[in-house]
Formats: C-alpha cells, sequence, structure tokens
C-alpha cells in the first residue's frame, strides 16, 4: 500500500460528506446578467433541455428591414437594468453573441386582459409587469421574483425536459395566463413559422412551434398542464397578413376553440383566484412530437409538488457542483460555483425521456447508446469547456462526442457540427473544432464512442473542399484572402484543428493520417509576414494583402480578433512559434506589448462581444482566440508573467456582481477558463495531454473525479500579492516544469503550489 | 342444390373468365377533363395515394389581395381547353369544387434553363410547354404526352405511394429536370409555409413540403430517384422577402449545395442525354417522414422497369373494375368503366408501407389493423359513393370508417371529418354525414370496426353543440336563420343524418338512442312553410324569414341548391314528406314542375360547380343535394316517371367525350350516382337496406362480390326509346314493388328487367 493510497483512503469519508454540502449558496445566477454576460437567471437543470427565465424585452432583430443592433443585447432574453419582465420562456442560450429559442412564453396577469407585451417605458400598456431586483432571487435551479403591476409572485423551477410555474395570485375574478407564441429571442417577422396548439382539456394544452432562425428548421414541441382548470380561454392571430383560412372561418377561433394553427399566435386561459392562491403550471418540452413532451411531462413531473421539484433541482446541481470542492474566498467561491454552474449550463440534452429526438434530417432517431446533446458553440467552447469536460464530466463528454457523430452522420453535407443547435447547423464561427473536441477525447481516452469512425469524421470533415475556403487551404496552405473575409483567422484554426486530428491518428496508429495533418498543422506559417512580424491576410497570388493595420478587427483577414491577438494563435507548437518571432527574447517582449499597450477607443469600437473592461492593453479576454495566451509566457524563460496575467485577468475579468463579466460566457467557455485558470492549470492545446500552469486563485480545491479517485490542488500562501508560484509540488515530487499531464490528474494525487508575492524570474 | 346455386356453379367459371378481360379499354380518364367536371387525366392506381398528373396551369388563388375566380377551373390542375403543360405534380384531388395539394411538380425541359414558368399564351417565356391532344394518350394508370417545345415525350405510371416517371429526351446537352416545390393548386402567396429538402448523393433526393391551404397544417415528405446521375444540380428560393439566413449566407445555396430550406423553392438538375436517351425518376410520398417515403419507394419500385409498373397499374384496375362485369353500348361501357375507374380513385390511401401516418393532433400513429385512408368529401359521397362501396368494396368501406373513428379519436373537437384530407379538417359543407357512412355499414353488417364505438362517435358528434348550430337545432328543433347562413339546408341535412344514426342505434339495440335520433329526424317539419309549400329558412321567433326566393340559391339559407331542390330533401322518410306537400298528387305536380320549369338564366348565374347542361328544369344535377329526387316518383304511383327522370339524366349528364359531365365529379359521387342508375337501381336513403329501382341504361352485368357470390342485372330489350320496366323480376320472382334489398344483392342472385317503350302508368 503506497502512502498515497493510503492518503486517499482517510480522505474519501471526508470527500464524501464534503458532497453533502450545499455549495448552491455560492452560486448566484445573476452573475453576467448585466452587459455582456448574456447569461440568463432562471431555473435550470444541469445541462437541461429546459431552461426556463424572465426574458426583459423583445426587441425585434430587425425594425423597418434593418438590423436593429440592441437585440444584440437581448441573447439570453434577460438585462439586469431593465425595469421590466415580459414573461417566462422555456429554452435560452447561456452567453451566446447571436441568439435564437425564447419559446413558449408564459406570462400571469390580472385585470383586464391584455394580449400585447407593451413597452418598457410604458409596463401598464401591455402584460408585461415592472418589477425590482428587491424582490428577486435567482438559485441554482429556483428563480423568484414578484410582478408588482399585478401583485403576482412568480416562482419558477425545472427538471431537464420540463418547466414548472407557480404563480401567487391575489383575489380576483380576472386572473389571466397567457401562453405567447409570438414571443422569441432574436425574432423578426418570418421567423414564426408555424404554430399548432390543441386544447386537449381544460388542464391540458398541446403544440408545437416551428420557427426559422439562428436554427433553420426548427421545431419544439410542448405540453402543458394547469394545476386548476381555467374557466375559459381565447387565441388570437397576430399574422399581419391573414393566411388563407378556407372554411376554418365557420368557427369562431379566437374563443374556447381547441384546434388552433397559425403563424403568430396568443393564447390566453382565464380564473378566479381566491387571496394567495396558487396556480402552478407544468411545461415539458420535446425535440419530436407533443405525445413526447407529454411522456416527458408524465416521467419527469408525476406529481405537484412544487417545493420537491426545487429540492430535486438544488440537489442535482449540488450533485454535479460539488465535483470539485473548494476553499477560497467568499468572492472566488462565488465565481468558481457559478462559473462551474454556467459551464454545466450545456450543450443540453436533446432526446425524449424514450431517448428519441429529431436528427439533422427531420426524421426521428434513437439514441440507443448515449444521451444525445445539442447547441455546441464549439469555436468557444473547443478550448477549454470540453477539456474541463474531460476531467469533470467524462461520461457526458464522451455522450457529446457520440452526439457529434450522429450529427456528422445525418448531415447531408457529411460535416461534424460547426455550431449547431436543435438538429441544425448554424454555421457560426469558423474552424471544425469538432475535431479539436473528439482528438481531446481520443487522445486521453476518454472515448465512449467508436475512435475509428470518429477520427473518419474528423478526416471527412476536414477535407470538405466546398467548406468555407478548404479546398484552396489543401491546395495552397492557405486560404486566399479573396476567397474568404477571416482567410487569416481561419487559417490559423484550420492549422490547429488539424494537428489535433493529427494527435488522434497518432494514438490509434493511423500514421497515415498523421503524416497529412501534421504536416497541414504547419500552415500557420504560411500567412506570417516576418516583415511586420504578424500573421496577415495573403492573397491568391502569394502576395500579403496591403491593408494592413495590426489593431483593426475590420477587413484584415481575421474575427473576432485583430492580428495582435490572433498572431499567437499556434497553441499546437508554440516553441515554433516562438521561433518565427525572432526567439524568446522578442516574443516576450511582443507578449508584454500585448497586454500594456493603450487600445485606442476607434478600435474598441469595432470589437464586438465585449465592454471596455474586456480588454486588457490590446488583450481581449471577451472574446476567445487569445484564452491561451497569458499562458504562452510558460514556453518562454518567464513563466511568472503567465501568472500575473493570468490573476490580472481573474481579478479584472471575472466579478460576483451581475456586471462580473467582461464578455459573453460563450456558452461556457468564458467560465471554463476561469474554473481551469483558478485553479491554476490551462489546456493550451487541447488535444494534447499537458496542461500549462498558471497562478491558483483558491486555496484548496479538490476536485472528485468520476472514476472514483480524487485530485486535490493546494495553494499555500495564495491570497492578496501572493500570485507567484514559487514551486509546485505534485504528490511530494517538486515540478521541473510549469507542466501538469492530464493522467497526474486522472489517476489521483494532490498538486501543491507554494505562493509568494515575488515573481521567480 | 337450389336452380340458383347450380345456376352459379355453371355461370362462375365464365365470371372468372370475364375477369381476364381487359376493360382499361373503356376507360378515358380524359371525361370531366373540360369545363366543371374538374377530373384529372393522370395515373393513379385505385385509392392511390400518388395522383401523377399533368397540370396545365398555375393560376394563383388570389390575384392583388382578391381571389381569383379562374382558380375554380384548376381544381385538378388539368384543364383539356389548354394549350401547355406547366409539369406533372404527385397529388390531386378528382372531381372537387375547392381545391389543394399539386405537390411535388416535375418537368423535364432542354435548351437554357428556365426556372419559372411562364405564361400560357407565350410558354417558350418558361419551363412549360405547348402540347396537343392528338400526341395525348390517358389510360387506367398510364399518361403520355409529348412536350412540344422541348421534342420530350413524358410517360407518368404509378403505384400506390409512388409515382414513376419516363422522359424520352432528344441529344443534347442541355437536358433539365425541374422539381418545383412551389408548386400548388390553389395556390396563394402565404400557402408554401416550409420545404425543405436534402440532396443526398446524385441520384437520391428527399425532402418534404408543409402547407397551410384547404388543409390547414400539411406536410408531405418525399424520396425521389434518377435512374441516371445528374451532371449538377441548383435552386433558387423565390420568396418575396427573404427570410433571415444569419451564417447560411457563407454558402452559395445556388449550386450544388446539398442542404436546402425555404418558404419557395425551385431546384433543377441538369444532364446530358444521348437521342431518345429515357431519363427516369421514382418518387415515393409518405405522410410521416422521408424515411418513409424511401421505405415506400423500396418496398413498391424496387426496380427501374417502367413497362412493368404500367402494366401491374393497368392488372391492378383491371383487378377492381372487373368486379362488374358490364353489357352495353360502347358508349355505355366508357361511361360507366370510366365511372367506376373515377368512384375508385379516392379515398386515397393514407399511411406508409409500414402502416404509420401522420394524425390530426401532429403525432405519428399507426393503423394496425386497418389501412388508413383520407380525402372524405362526405357532403356529397354519403349519398352514393359509400353505398356503392358496400356492394364493390365492403372491405375497404370498413377501412374508411376505421379511418374516420381515427380521425374521431384524434380529434380535439371530438368530431367525425366533414371533409377531410391529410390529418386535416376543412370543415367544407354542412352536415356531420360521417354519421350516415358509419349508419350505413353498421345497417348493412359490413362492421370490421367496433360498431359500439361508431356509434357512439356519432351520437357525440351530432349532440356537439357548438358545432354549426346543432345546438339550437336540439334545443328549438331547426336552426334559426340568424345562426347560420345555412340554417335551412343544414336542418334538413341534420334530420336526415340523425335518422341514420337512428337505424344504427336500433341495429345495436340502443333503443335510447334510436328513440332520441328517430325524434330528431322529423326536424325537417319545423322548416316547412305549409303557406308557400316549400321548406324555408326560419328566424329564431319563429317566424319565416322574410326575404323568400323559391329559385334563388343566394341567401336563402340553402347551399349548393334552391328550395326547389333542396325541399325534397326527406330521403329518410318520403312519405312523410309527400303528406307534408298534400298527398300524391300535388307531389308528382311539384316534382314535375321541378324537372320540367324553365330556370330563367339569372337564377343559373348563382349556382355553382355545374355548366348549364347541368341543369334539367330547375333540378340540378351537378351539384348533390338532389341527387335522390328522381327515385322520389317511386313513392307516388307513378314510377314510370322515375324511370324516365333517371334515364334522362344518365344521358344528359353523362357522356364519354372531356366535356361529358355536367358538374364537379366530387370525388366520385356524380360518377356512383351513374353507376347505381345505369345498374336500375339508387340508395335514396343510405342506412336503410333498400334501393329504389330505376331504369337500367345496360344491357347486363354480373356484380362480383367480395364474399364469393354474384349478383346479375339483366335489362331484356334496354334500349332507345325502351326505357320503361315492364317488370321486374327478382330470383325468377317478379317484384310488386321497384324496390331491391341488400341482401338481395349480397346473396348472390339475378335480377332481370323487361324494358319497353310503354310507360307503366
Amino acid at each position: 500500500m503506497t502512502k498515497q493510497f493510503f492518503l486517499y483512503l482517510v480522505v474519501a469519508p471526508s470527500l464524501l460528506l464534503a458532497q453533502q454540502k450545499d455549495v448552491t449558496q455560492y452560486v448566484n445566477p445573476l452573475i453576467g446578467t448585466q452587459r455582456m454576460g448574456h447569461t440568463f437567471p432562471g431555473a435550470t437543470v444541469p445541462f437541461g433541455m429546459v431552461q426556463l427565465s424572465p426574458d426583459t424585452d423583445t426587441i425585434p432583430y430587425e425594425m423597418n428591414g434593418k438590423y436593429n443592433p440592441d437585440v444584440y443585447k437581448y441573447c439570453a432574453g434577460y438585462q439586469y437594468d431593465d425595469k421590466t419582465i415580459v414573461g417566462f420562456s422555456h429554452t435560452h442560450f447561456s452567453g451566446t453573441g447571436h441568439s435564437d429559442l425564447g419559446d413558449f412564453l408564459i406570462m400571469p396577469t390580472t385585470g383586464p386582459l391584455q394580449l400585447n407585451p407593451g413597452t418598457a417605458d410604458n409596463p401598464k400598456s401591455g402584460f408585461r409587469s415592472a418589477f425590482s431586483h428587491a424582490n428577486e432571487k435567482a438559485t441554482a435551479g429556483y428563480y423568484r421574483v414578484k410582478l408588482d403591476d399585478d401583485n403576482i409572485v412568480a416562482e419558477l423551477t425545472a427538471t431537464t425536459r420540463a418547466g414548472f410555474h407557480q404563480y401567487t395570485f391575489p383575489k380576483t375574478d380576472d386572473a389571466h395566463i397567457i401562453l405567447d407564441c409570438m414571443h422569441g429571442i432574436y425574432n423578426y417577422d418570418d421567423k414564426n413559422v408555424w404554430t399548432f396548439i390543441r386544447v386537449e382539456n381544460d388542464t391540458l394544452v398541446t403544440g408545437y412551434r416551428q420557427t426559422s432562425g439562428w436554427a433553420r428548421t426548427r421545431t419544439v414541441y410542448f405540453a402543458m398542464t394547469f394545476s386548476k382548470p381555467f374557466k375559459e380561454y381565447g387565441c388570437r392571430d397576430y399574422s399581419k397578413k391573414e393566411v388563407y383560412r378556407g372554411f376554418w372561418r365557420k368557427f369562431d377561433q379566437s374563443r374556447n376553440f381547441p384546434d388552433l394553427a397559425g403563424k403568430q399566435l396568443r393564447l390566453y386561459f382565464n380564473f378566479s383566484t381566491a387571496e394567495g392562491e396558487k396556480i402552478k403550471i407544468k411545461f415539458a418540452l420535446s425535440p419530436v412530437s407533443t405525445e413526447g413532451a407529454l411522456a416527458n411531462l408524465q416521467a419527469e413531473l408525476p406529481h405537484w409538488d412544487f417545493e420537491k421539484v426545487r429540492a430535486d433541482a438544488q440537489a442535482s446541481w449540488n450533485r454535479e457542483l460539488n465535483k470539485v470542492a473548494v476553499d477560497a474566498s467568499e468572492a472566488e467561491k462565488q465565481n468558481f460555483y457559478t462559473a462551474l454552474y454556467h459551464a454545466f449550463q450545456g450543450p443540453t440534452v436533446y432526446m425524449d425521456i424514450d431517448r428519441r429526438y429529431k436528427g439533422l434530417d427531420q426524421n426521428i432517431h434513437t439514441a440507443a447508446n448515449f444521451t444525445n446533446y445539442t447547441t455546441f458553440s464549439l469555436w468557444d467552447t473547443y478550448r477549454a469547456l470540453h477539456p474541463l469536460f474531460n476531467i469533470l464530466q467524462p461520461a457526458r463528454n464522451g455522450d457529446m462526442v457520440s452526439s457529434m457523430l450522429a450529427h456528422y452522420d445525418q448531415s447531408v453535407l457529411k460535416l461534424l457540427p460547426i455550431w449547431s443547435h436543435y438538429a441544425n447547423d448554424n454555421w457560426c464561427m469558423s474552424g471544425y473544432h469538432s475535431v479539436s473536441v473528439i482528438a481531446d477525447a481520443i487522445v486521453k481516452g476518454n472515448t465512449s464512442f467508436d475512435a475509428a469512425k470518429a477520427l473518419d469524421a474528423c478526416v471527412s470533415t476536414a477535407r470538405h473542399r466546398s467548406y468555407e475556403g478548404i479546398g484552396s487551404y489543401i491546395d495552397m496552405g492557405y486560404i486566399p484572402d479573396e476567397k474568404l473575409g477571416t482567410s487569416a483567422s481561419t487559417t490559423l484554426e484550420y492549422a490547429y484543428d488539424d494537428w489535433s486530428i493529427a494527435q488522434a491518428a497518432e494514438k490509434l496508429g493511423r500514421q497515415d493520417i498523421y503524416a497529412e495533418f501534421l504536416k497541414r498543422s504547419e500552415n500557420y506559417k504560411n500567412i506570417f509576414d516576418a516583415s511586420v512580424g504578424f500573421m496577415r491576410a495573403r492573397k491568391a497570388d502569394g502576395s500579403f494583402k496591403q491593408q494592413f493595420d495590426a489593431l483593426s478587427t475590420n477587413g484584415q483577414g481575421f474575427i473576432e480578433g485583430n492580428t495582435w491577438n490572433y498572431s499567437f494563435f499556434v497553441p499546437q507548437n508554440p516553441d515554433a512559434l516562438i521561433r518565427l518571432m525572432g526567439g524568446k527574447k522578442k516574443f516576450v517582449a511582443k507578449l508584454d506589448s500585448l497586454f500594456t499597450m493603450n487600445l485606442p477607443d476607434k478600435y474598441f469600437a469595432e470589437t464586438e462581444d465585449i465592454t471596455r473592461d474586456g480588454i486588457i492593453g490590446c488583450y481581449v479576454h471577451g472574446n476567445e482566440p487569445a484564452h491561451h495566451v497569458a499562458y504562452l509566457y510558460n514556453f518562454t524563460d518567464q513563466p511568472w508573467k503567465t501568472q500575473y496575467w493570468v490573476r490580472t485577468i481573474v481579478s479584472n475579468q471575472y466579478k460576483p456582481a451581475p456586471d462580473g463579466l467582461g464578455g459573453n460566457d460563450d456558452c461556457g467557455q468564458m467560465s471554463a477558463w476561469y474554473i481551469f485558470s483558478a485553479l491554476g492549470f490551462y489546456p493550451v492545446a487541447p488535444g494534447a495531454n499537458q496542461y500549462q500552469l498558471g497562478s491558483p486563485a483558491i486555496d484548496k480545491a479538490v476536485i472528485q473525479l468520476e472514476n472514483g479517485k480524487t485530485f486535490s490542488i493546494t495553494a499555500n500562501n495564495q491570497g492578496g500579492k501572493n500570485i507567484y508560484v514559487q514551486k509546485a509540488v505534485l504528490n511530494g515530487k517538486p515540478l521541473d516544469k510549469p507542466v501538469l499531464n492530464y493522467s497526474d490528474i486522472m489517476n489521483g494525487g494532490s498538486l501543491v503550489f507554494y505562493m509568494t508575492d515575488k515573481p521567480k524570474k
């Protein structure tokens, strides 16, 4: 028996006790709801299909036929500074910079029936209500708010596939529940393709809503039950042009008519209520059918005990969040557990209780051997979120890869997902980063899926000549500027992705693939302009694009980042990049400039998705392309600068307050960056087995691994100015390089950082 | 051994031989394609889901926001007088007076690609082509036409769920097959709700089209294969306003892009062809999924042998048409077999090869124990088509009732179908005539379905107070004029329907139901105005509506008929009606007037769905409400007038020519009237076991029953002026009344008419 194993036996029982701890007390779902975080404060369980959350406005995507930039604020439906709530809808993205969803808005009201939402400056003009944060409570799995205009307390909780509403009414004969099927996030005139509703009886409503938005062909089915029969109900169709209705005109479809369909439907249900009477609503979703939604409802919510569902939701969060037991300052614990909470919002479960789901081909498939997930924001999440899952959620991560492979099988283009949700690819952003997620899982041996087939899917995707310049990239070694507006950043991303494919191929003994893609992974060199010292868009004739502004993100061949940020994007081979840039000294000076220069305001104005605080020097943490860059000092002789800048980013960019996030959380990527960095290490190149050490921001963390082992991280003397690592000791042995291996973690053990205020120069 | 049975043994072998006869030679699908017949000339098998037929124009339902009356000509997509064909689509109604369908138009062309159909007066302006009837051949299960503009011979045949196209091209490098998913019958701007297409490989295309028209929420899925790989393909989206496409804009979706969706899509596929080269297309439909369509395709068309499919289609028609072996004049044989052909066009099979179909609730159901049918034009077909099926197609009729009961089970309104197609009720016309079809089957013992449950569905439908005045009808004994524009005719129809429910209840021993509905069946009396001698709209206060014009069909409380036609609508009790109208003498005089008066032109102008020839006196055969009226003389002492007027109608209204039908064939009801009348009897009151004898127009007919027995009808000395029945002899015994029982037919036997030119006064 080794000492370590003995230690494990001693520690384990206390860890089990630790798992009983209610760490949801540190989760504040309001973090990121102000300004650019784009998180939502509502109720959801980990990776839940239903994310039931208040929406504070209904800004349309277009006004008078033109893009309305204000819509961007409402990517998650909620903005902290707003004074009114229009209702509670069942689907949201967490932290995205474009959006969709917001399905099936429910709003309780009293008094004369109002079927339009009204305006924020005059909430009484519609069914929306004023609210104040003083009367609002958001916790993991539970949300409550008082709706001031109507004197109604709204409470929300959820299961994986169902939302549970509880509305406490005053005494009135004029209580209404509005079901708004027009409402949506990033809404515009033609987005609602079709809505179909059946009022099955006086407590059950079923139907579906079909939209064409970010997801081009998307249908969500529902089943909704009331705890109390409604007195009467009605529907209005707000289509601008009345669709041909033929002999349907026979019926008055506006009142108590149960068979409804159209493009723009809002329904209401009327009740009489006693003082303090609670009307509850169970609202289940399905990607398959109303039958599926009803089965989900019956399976997950067979009773009307709101408090039990709330407690179950909280327990499910505690189960997931206790995978990391953290000692840290109160503020850092809030940051940490909220980051973990946001990291576990998605990808979301996308199948019914019977394992069926609608695929890319719009046919119904069964996920026989895995849980099917959707919402893959891969340009963001391949960087740190999926690598984090390979530690904290390996089973789910394997299922996520299986979901990507099902997507590939169903794709008529035979492409792995780029940015996919609800049986669609929205093709947002660049690269084919599915391959990184798959390669990282293969290299780490976390393969519940068929690894050989997965590698084939990666190769097939990466050889898809007609997709975003891949043909030119293969033929010429870079994408010419003439072919693609993001020719330079996409070339860099492909080169990294190709390296990850090579790693997976090597692991699987496919030398041919390894050689082909390792060679491709060097393509970054082809767009490095030594004359300016930066990556630079290159033309088909081999010359660099004349127009060049290293600070600008516009028209330079990059997306969501200027070449200052992108020129460091060779995560697969920092040593080679350093050589390319003239050696370590020049490289350090360049990194220093990145973090310390003063970016003129005019350049900030063209930076997307972030607040002014989201920028440190010219380093844009609020967007992802440079997320690994602070760790590149580790490849020079000045790792202490990694420690300095990582801690600077941690403290500048993550605060336990509604405005605590400096940029979009991007489906958990920003949070995952924080979690890794707070723990003291980061996956610079997913697909590699190594992490670079940084500077832990917690005092102690114990990671409970799915394999039953634990890995503990201790930061002795951490805090205040003590942000520098004096030494790091793994299982009792000092590390001579700032590198941690995946196996070091997964085998269990301990990593102890000794912190000081003196950089180790 | 009785003589009859001996006769059967002797006759049977010759009948079997007779079944080998090719009677499709007498079928002319072009009958009814000119003027008002609204039949289609294309290829289909009996009761087939696919009715693949040329469409000659694409008149929109609305022009400049207003109803365009010309659309009415194109209810079946084809008008004989047109000079151009726009293409061949896969779904059609036969003989309706409103429309829908026309899914998936295929058009082969040569030369420069044209993606719009062009106009009839300038066919070269688009992909449509001129054609001439000289180069056209339409037979049961096969259609051929030469497309003059492109020098292409188009041939069509079909299976139940798939169309088979064969196009013979000239030599060209510019051959195109157009797949127009915008095209539709009764089309208008917003009808195409969504279209989803995948070009799976260079010979397979799948997808679906979702429309909102006569069927409010309707989706048809397809799978389409080419016999030869296309060289390239493309797509154009003709949406007026471009739908938000987000990052889809990344791709050039117009050329060789396989993943397509939108509201208004037209695709093309390019080929090079040798002189006389045939490109074949197999095109299967499904109400469930593209997966279902592909399975249908593979099951029904596993090969590329066009001639075999054509022969199989012809054989399937011969199997059905030979159920009646007819001797008659050539013209009458054409009338007869074409009528039988039209009668067997629908209702249409509505389920996949695996028995799954989409139900009214938009969920997928399995028709475990029956074949599911759709397209129930019940206001028309309850009269004679379903009664005909109870003789010639009892198994199918039982399945049709099962289909209606499945509709009822799925209906959130808990109503049996009124006018249903493709998982929708379009609510066209009045009454709840499903109950008549169900009652007729129950009374005749043709119940493969659960008769008790079926009766409950009838009763529940008839007690549905909120449906079209039923509440008032129950409370007051009639529908007040204030409640419903068709208060008078609907009251009459309900009264008859109620009587049919009573008959079914009596048969099933439900005395309570019998008594309730027999009483309701007398409600016709409540709108008879003795002061004018006609049925008349009545107001809530009990007084008759003041406005009264017995010749007008407008604003009088009737639909598709004036009170002259409707006042005879008491098929359930002609004797009582005769008493109500003052006895037999007055009744005969009134009937005489109906058939002999001169209807002023101004009244014709307001008559729907028929040509001027569709009217005899004031009797409107082209619409249905008076279809039983010529047989009412049988209830007086002048049955010879039944014989006279029936033969007059037969010879005036049914001619073996494109303009041979005087009104809409109405899903086979007009044809079924003819078939019964030509055989010499008619079901005046479906739900009764009796038929009234008329005057047979054939010389001999032998009906091969599903129970293995045969019933023969002989009309001795029939023809020319010999239209009167001297005597009728059933199984050797002269009939003393002009009445035939259902059991007389189903037990097998012979009916011999002795015809003369002298009326038996």
